[in-house]
C-alpha cells in the first residue's frame, strides 16, 4: 500500500494570467508551493504512479504561469511528464515501469495520476532520465519530422536549434537523409549542432542572418519551418523561404510579436502559417502510430543515437529554491526527484 | 480582317517595384502610357479578342505598380480581365462573345489575346458590365464560399464588404443560409449591407470593433475570415475567433504589417492564416468545378441575384486622364471601353 499523504508542488492559481513573459522564470515561489497533499484515488480507466523522475518542460512553466494552452487548477500538483512505477488503478501494467503524461494529477510530486489507456511501457534497458522526458519532446520530434517527410524537401529548418527538442529532430534529420538548417542565438553552439548533423546554421546574433540563410534556402529549397521562438527573425526568415514554405508554430521562447510584413506570399507563393500541438496531434493520428513512434524514441535512447543532456536533478523537497538555477543553465534538461 | 495596329495602355516598367503603397492610384503615367502598337498575331492554342469592354479591378493596379504576384513586362499592355468578340486564333468560338484573362497580352487595349482553352463563352443575355468583370470577382467568390461551405460553420467574416467582391460573397452567404459578419470601415456602409444580407456589420472606424466582434463571433462561431485588407485590425478579428479560425488572405488593400500577437492560439486553438490566390485555384481545382461556376454565375447576374454597380466608364482614349477619378468612387467598379 501507498502513503496516505505525499509531497507536490502545487498550482497557487486557477486559470489563465493574460501575460506573456516566456518560459524563463527566476522564482516559483508566485506559482507553486511545496505542500503536503492526500494522494489521489485513481477512477474508472486511471492509474496511481509512484513518481521516479519528473521531467522539466518549457511548457511546464509556461503552464504554471498561466500562459499555457490550458488552464491552471489551483489546488493540483503541477508537472506534465515523468516516469515511475504504477501503483494502482484498472490496469494490466500495475507494477511495471511507465512513461507518463499526467493528466489527471500533476508529476511533480510523489504520486501521480493519469488515463490507464496512455501509460507508455519502458523497455528494462531504458534510463530513467530518458523515460522520465520521453513523451513531450521525443514524440513531438517524431510528430513534427512526419510533416518534414511529407513536405518532401531534401531540407527543414528549426530554430532553438540547440534545445533538447531541437537536437532529437537535428538527428532525425540527419538519419533520413533531409539536411537540417539549424537556427540558433549563439555561435558557441554552431560546432556542436554541425557534429550532432547539421547541414546548416544560422546565428540570428551575427550580422544579416536573413541575407545568409536566404542564400542556404536557395540552394537546399526547404518547406517546413519548425519554430518555438516565435520571434521577428522567426517571421523573416518564414518570408524568406521558397514557395510552399509552412511556418509551424509549437512554442513561443520570445515575447515579442512578429510583424508579417510580405502577407502577399501566402497568396502568391502558396505559404501557410500554423501552429502543433502534441495533444492535439495524439487526438487526431492514427492510434497505431503511437506505440511505433516510442519503439523508436526508446530504440533511439538505448542505442546512443539519441541522447538526453542532463542539466541537474533536483530533489522534490528543495525544488522551490533550486530549480530556477539548474533551469536557468544553457544546456540540458532539468528533473525533479521526489524519492529525495 | 482587324487592323494592324492598336491603341493599348502600355507598361512601363518590368519586374517588381519593391514597393507597398497598395490599390490606391492618383496618376498612371509613372507606370503605363498610351500609345499605338501592334495587334498581336496569336499563335498555337491563343485567340485574338477584339475587346468590348475590361474591367479595372485592385489587382490590376498593384500589377502595374509592380506590387503584385506576377512581373510586369515593359511594352506590354496592361489590364486582366475584359469581355469581347474572338477575331483570330484556332477555336471553335471564333465570332462569339467571351469573357478571358488576358494571359498572353492585355485587355486595356484594342485587341487582347489569351489561351483559347480559357475562353467563357457568355450567354446572350448577359449585360457588357457583368460579361466584362466575371473572372477575377465572380469566380474569386465562387471559390473562396467552397472554403466557407467546407468549414461547415453557420457564418464566416469577410472585409472590405462593401468591395464588388464583398457584395458578391454576402450574396452567396444569404443564399446558402451562412450568415456573412461584414466588416466595413465607414458605418454609412452598414445598412446597405445588412439589406444585400449580412447578419452583422462590425465597423472598423468604431469604437473597440474587435470586442463587438467577439461577442458576434461567439454566438455563430465563424470560421472562416476572408481577407482582402490585411491590417492590424484583420489580425486582431481573427485572434478574436473562436477556435479552427482560418484566416485567408487574398488582398492587400492595407499598407501596414499586421502583428501576430497571439501565435499561442495557432498550437492552442490549431489556427490558421493561408492564401488564396485564383490563378492557383483553377490550376488545382477539378476542371469540371470552372464551367459549373461560370453557368452559376451567369445565371446569378441575368437573373439578378448579383449585381453590377458601375462607378464609370471610360474611353481608352480619355483612360489615362479619367480612370483615376472613377476609381476613386468608394463605391462600383471601373471599366474601359477601348470602342470609344
Amino acid at each position: 500500500m501507498h502513503a496516505a499523504e505525499m509531497k507536490a508542488l502545487i498550482q497557487l492559481h486557477d486559470g489563465y494570467a493574460n501575460t506573456q513573459t516566456g518560459p524563463n522564470i527566476d522564482d516559483l515561489s508566485p506559482f507553486v508551493a511545496l505542500q503536503d497533499v492526500p494522494v489521489p484515488t485513481p477512477g474508472d480507466g486511471q492509474a496511481l504512479i509512484k513518481v521516479h523522475l519528473a521531467a522539466v518542460n518549457p511548457s511546464d512553466i509556461h503552464f504554471i504561469k498561466g500562459e499555457y494552452g490550458q488552464p491552471r487548477v489551483k489546488g493540483m500538483p503541477a508537472g506534465f511528464e515523468a516516469v515511475g512505477q504504477v501503483v494502482a488503478g484498472d490496469t494490466p501494467l500495475m507494477g511495471q515501469r511507465v512513461s507518463f503524461f499526467a493528466s489527471a494529477s500533476g508529476a511533480w510530486a510523489e504520486y501521480a495520476m493519469t488515463d490507464a489507456a496512455r501509460l507508455i511501457p519502458c523497455r528494462p534497458d531504458l534510463a530513467e532520465t530518458d523515460a522520465a522526458g520521453q513523451l513531450v519532446n521525443p514524440l513531438t520530434a517524431i510528430a513534427m519530422f512526419d510533416l518534414v517527410k511529407e513536405s518532401g524537401a531534401e531540407s527543414f529548418v528549426l530554430n532553438a536549434a540547440g534545445s533538447q527538442l531541437g537536437k532529437l529532430l537535428i538527428v532525425l534529420g540527419r538519419d533520413h537523409g533531409i539536411a537540417p538548417i539549424a537556427v540558433v542565438r549563439r555561435a558557441a553552439q554552431a560546432d556542436m549542432l554541425r557534429a550532432l548533423g547539421a547541414a546548416d546554421v544560422i546565428v540570428t546574433g551575427e550580422e544579416d542572418p536573413v541575407e545568409a540563410a536566404r542564400a542556404i534556402f536557395k540552394a537546399s529549397k526547404p518547406r517546413i519551418l519548425l519554430d518555438a521562438v516565435g520571434d521577428q527573425v522567426t517571421a523573416d526568415l518564414f518570408f524568406a523561404m521558397p514557395s510552399h514554405a509552412v511556418w509551424v508554430n509549437y512554442g513561443k521562447l520570445a515575447t515579442e510579436a512578429p510583424r508579417l510584413t510580405q502577407l502577399g506570399q501566402m497568396i502568391f507563393q502558396n505559404k501557410r502559417i500554423e501552429g502543433f500541438w502534441l495533444t492535439r496531434w495524439m487526438q487526431q493520428v492514427d492510434p497505431a502510430r503511437i506505440p511505433a513512434a516510442f519503439a523508436e524514441i526508446q530504440e533511439r535512447f538505448v542505442t546512443g543515437k539519441w541522447t538526453t543532456d542532463v542539466a541537474g536533478i533536483v530533489p522534490l523537497s528543495d525544488a522551490m529554491t533550486q530549480l530556477p538555477q539548474v533551469l536557468a543553465k544553457l544546456d540540458g534538461k532539468a528533473f525533479i526527484d521526489p524519492r529525495q
